[in-house]
């Protein structure tokens, strides 16, 4: 599909500079956008490639000054980077189309109730008791397991997997591969040291505006529930284990782990490969550094916190920079003991010799 | 379905305190189960919530002392907890009722022997001359390579792999995404730079008893077997590599990841994210914390290391103490260099003129 | 299938030592191999095992001077390790045979373009437009969404899901479980703490002879394409972030995690759990050690980092040393300032006394 300026312009309420009749027919990043493609420039740090590049159309701030003359048409808005995900968002829903019905085969049990406008994907299994919400999207290859709940307007993509009796709410999006509800990993010791398997009874609940991304493993509670509320983003390849709560707009980044039975508050935001110990609180808007290994509950909001065990940041960084140069203070040390060596030989020859 | 404390007592062989009638149609923990729920108490650390607890039933130690009257109808065993997952365990035979049969559509190759009493879900794949033991259940979109043989009383959760020529012993049970027998990461380096892929002909070998978790990999050996011994229990996202070999009874947290030909003995810990380098052994009994890095064989049983690289835990943890510190450490050293330096200028004045 | 001494030396062009009609029918290593296998000896680490293998053949070079008589009938070649690879890739290409057609119930849209020799496993979802290569073998329960692009000779594993709009060269080989295509982890932070997703609307580009493992995922461009470049290997449970690039015959070893818009140059080793931040460049060469956190671009190339954060593997080996004598060094500072304040205190004295 080809846009003129003049159609982009309408649609972002924005104002033209150059040929409104220019066209694009896709997005390309400033710094290798070509002929054609629809570019933005929001980011001072990109300011250089506004006078190089290839794009046909460029949104830019409206206090932006320009230093030079450029190539591409430009359109004006108050806020070029959200203008631009605007037309990415409608630029998506018309590619997507709607996709809607029941794809054959595919395998839904007598007792499940399927909402309005919904999508099911070729060898899907929908198992007894299910109900899925209106205008449900899911893809093929998925396992919904017995007594599953979906609220609307969520995407269930190719081979996820949602296990019995967990709940999802509206507005979930959930990527390919990911495991909503296996068993959480608990065992009892026994004298002979092997282990019996705890039953795990619980399940997942999932709340409203949630996204989880591709293989990550949700496991369901083993009484109760493991809990993922409002707006949470996690990644993938995300372990989260048996009773743990994920606070509203809590952000989690890949292959992070978070241990049986911890709370983690609102607005947290963890790192990458960040892991979290069992059994402890997060408090609201701790930030948890890549990599950390946060061995304590963390009691005062909005700290941030690096290392593993994890300490204060500031802190860390500083603990972090001595380390790299601990060859050198050790130096720095024996060439004390040294000295001081040196000093007492010569206080005792004094000593003996000076004052006998 | 309701239980009376009556039926409960007789299952758990306790001995009722207060009204036998009460009944209860779900579990709940001490801290929030609600009316109609069944607790217990064995952890002193909750004892508190026995004297808040809306739970209908809760079942106590017999040696257990009130210090006030209570609520719910107590159930009184030698070990409350053991009673409690002896319950969840009826409680889930009975929820998941007596899944058999052949769901349709699916793919059972010709040659492929199917036991007794088996259940094989919707689009699940059975290739050439498999085996697959009595009782055992095989949940909707799972593949089962050629050549695969399966015990009795197994569970194949939803969407796992098991590559051709892989071996399970009985009571197996693998959850949801989880890939067995995937080749090993073996590539011969050429002059040029680039890699030759070395064909990877072992299988895997997982014995009874063994539990594997969601999303985790198991990779088949070059040769011979990966092997995952009697009992030992995986959780999700953990990466087993090629010729890896797992004893008896061992357990590995999740997200951990095992490199390749490393053996590691029974009983074993390692806790979720640790590294284990390739060519190593671990003695049983061995305990490795969580996010450890270990990269050389820990030849006596029963240690307990920590960091990365791991080293002895009880030095490791004063290692970490003072790393915390080690601004505060690089200023004492600073000072002291300061002071050593005071001492030598006025040792070398006083030489010059004291000793002139 | 039995092979004699004379059928294998002649398929690797060897010298035959000992019993020419000796036959095995399967391959063992050297230090576990029993009657009836082929094994072979490259590493001199293994020297002594080929005086007590059971092997009924054994490959090993032609330089190698025998110390004592072996069991084994022998077939020396220039290159034994070699040899024995290529005799386990013919006996993999035998073992597979043909696998070709389309196994019923699979989806193919009439929109797809399916090239010659083609193997299709049981659902297995084929979306629209997509168009395989000749000689591709895509494996059960895959899913290969639109507009999906497959070169030739494509090995796609049972479970692999390959997202709308992404590329693939020749040969490329992807292990059951991964995800090709989910997209990026963007998010636009919100005034009121929630936050709005960020389309993401590029694809991810394979280039040939690119081999990535079980259950990895590879996100999406949210503008442009990820590029996993020619040759390179990717082990299991690995994450590539949006717009990553990771160059030719690069290897990555498993659960290592690379963040947004990082690109990795040419021949660089990446070991497993290693932890790269967005937005960095890796100069061609680098070696990355296993569980490092890299938090910076590497620009020298061929360089060779440690730890977390990452620094050069030398002075962080030796930082290491050091740190795990942390308390002992603790001990010498505190020993010394014991010293000088000794030192100072008699000083003080003597100025006292001595001088007065």
């Amino acid at each position: 599909m080809l846009f003129t300026a003049a159609q982009i312009s309408l649609l972002v309420n924005g104002k033209i500079e150059g040929d409104a009749g220019k066209t694009v027919s896709s997005f390309g990043k400033i710094e290798d956008a070509f002929e054609g493609q629809l570019t933005f420039l929001a980011n001072p740090k990109y300011e250089e490639y506004l006078y190089s590049t290839k794009a046909s159309i460029a949104i830019i701030n409206t206090r932006y000054e320009l230093r030079e003359p450029v190539t591409p048409t430009l359109i004006r808005v108050d806020d070029a980077y959200s203008a631009f995900a605007l037309l990415m968002h409608k630029f998506q829903e018309m590619a997507k189309g709607t996709l809607t019905g029941i794809q054959q085969p595919s395998f839904i049990a007598d007792t499940a109730v399927i909402g309005k406008n919904v999508y099911v994907g070729a060898f899907t299994y929908i198992g007894e008791h299910v109900v899925i919400g209106d205008h449900c999207r899911i893809f093929p290859n998925c396992f919904i397991g017995d007594n599953v709940v979906l609220g609307e307007n969520c995407h269930i993509q190719p081979g996820v997997k949602i296990m019995h009796d967990c709940k999802l709410g509206n507005n979930v999006n959930i990527h390919p591969g990911t495991v909503i509800g296996s068993d959480g990993f608990g065992f009892a010791p026994q004298a002979d040291g092997t282990f019996n398997k705890i039953p795990q009874i619980g399940n997942v609940v999932i709340e409203n505006n949630v996204e989880i991304g591709s293989n990550a493993t949700i496991d369901r509670a083993t009484m109760g529930s493991t809990v993922i509320k409002s707006g949470a983003k996690l990644d993938n390849l995300i372990q989260i284990a048996h009773n743990v709560e994920v606070g509203n707009s809590t952000v989690i980044a890949a292959q992070a782990g978070i241990s049986g039975s911890t709370k983690i508050g609102n607005n947290v935001k963890i790192g990458g490969q960040a892991g979290l110990v069992g059994h402890i609180q997060i408090a609201d808007g701790t930030r948890i550094n890549a990599q950390s290994g946060v061995s304590k509950s963390i009691k005062n909001p909005f700290g941030y916190v690096t290392g593993s065990p994890a300490q204060d940041s500031a802190t860390a960084l500083r603990s972090q920079a001595i380390f790299k140069n601990l060859p050198e203070m050790e130096k720095r040390l024996k060439f004390l003991e040294d000295l001081v060596k040196q000093l007492l030989v010569e206080k005792a020859a004094f000593s003996q010799n000076g004052f006998k």
